[in-house]
């Protein structure tokens, strides 16, 4: 382990947001945070991510809602081997807003975007990456 | 698939109490779900749960300043495939405290509250389930 790696007050490895984004662009399901009426709420979706943004497709409802009051979103991925005690996470903060010109995605999103659930709407969300944050959890024997 | 199968509006299978309690209690890592000043935040956190409540450990910081104030939170577990787009969700509701009294405490939860990370503190937080509610995604052919 070199000498540079910066640890949090959990001894956690402080990764930079180069790393942080290769691991976002790594995951297929992340969890949205949403607050609503100062109630928080976790709600699990599949996404795509692109350098400035991350997209989710949604149904009208809860997602929909927060978005289109563009709203203040957080955004968690990880990746923990309970075996092993090791793992990675990354938490995105930015703001919600509808996708209204479907002509502004790639094809590598309506390729990747993939309808999981039987009944899926057409909305499209895009979460802006404001900040993006990650640690890393190596196991250490005690 | 029996008849009595509930479908949400996303088509996805509607989980009874007993079933989502008992995803929640195989799942080893979950997702804090909080919201600062109305700003939320998602955290992944090692867990225990217990019939009428989720343990967590903590150090001094975001998560114990939530509990102490009694705050609203969410919990969040699941476990997808992204192979064959199947997999579960369960979101737990509650309100957030520390556990002053570690006695309180079953020897269960001190040898499976595991401190994952290099450096740990000795809080316990409970979070009360007052909503548990899941949703099973089942691949279907397209």
């Amino acid at each position: 382990m070199s000498d540079s790696v910066d640890l949090d007050h959990n001894g956690l490895e402080v990764l930079d947001s180069v790393e942080s984004f290769r691991l976002l662009n790594s995951a297929r399901i992340g969890r949205l945070g949403l607050s609503i009426d100062g109630k928080p709420l976790v709600l699990p979706v599949n996404f795509v991510a692109e350098p400035d943004r991350i997209l989710i497709r949604t149904t009208a409802g809860t997602k929909l809602t927060a978005a289109l009051r563009h709203t203040a979103v957080a955004f968690e991925v990880d990746d923990f081997d309970p075996m092993y005690h090791t793992g990675w996470s990354v938490i995105v903060t930015g703001t919600a807003s509808e996708v209204t010109d479907h002509d502004d995605l790639s094809p590598r999103v309506n390729t990747h975007l993939a309808r999981w659930a039987p009944v899926t709407g057409h909305h499209v969300i895009a979460i802006s990456i404001e900040q993006i944050s990650g640690r890393r959890l190596v196991h250490v024997h005690r």
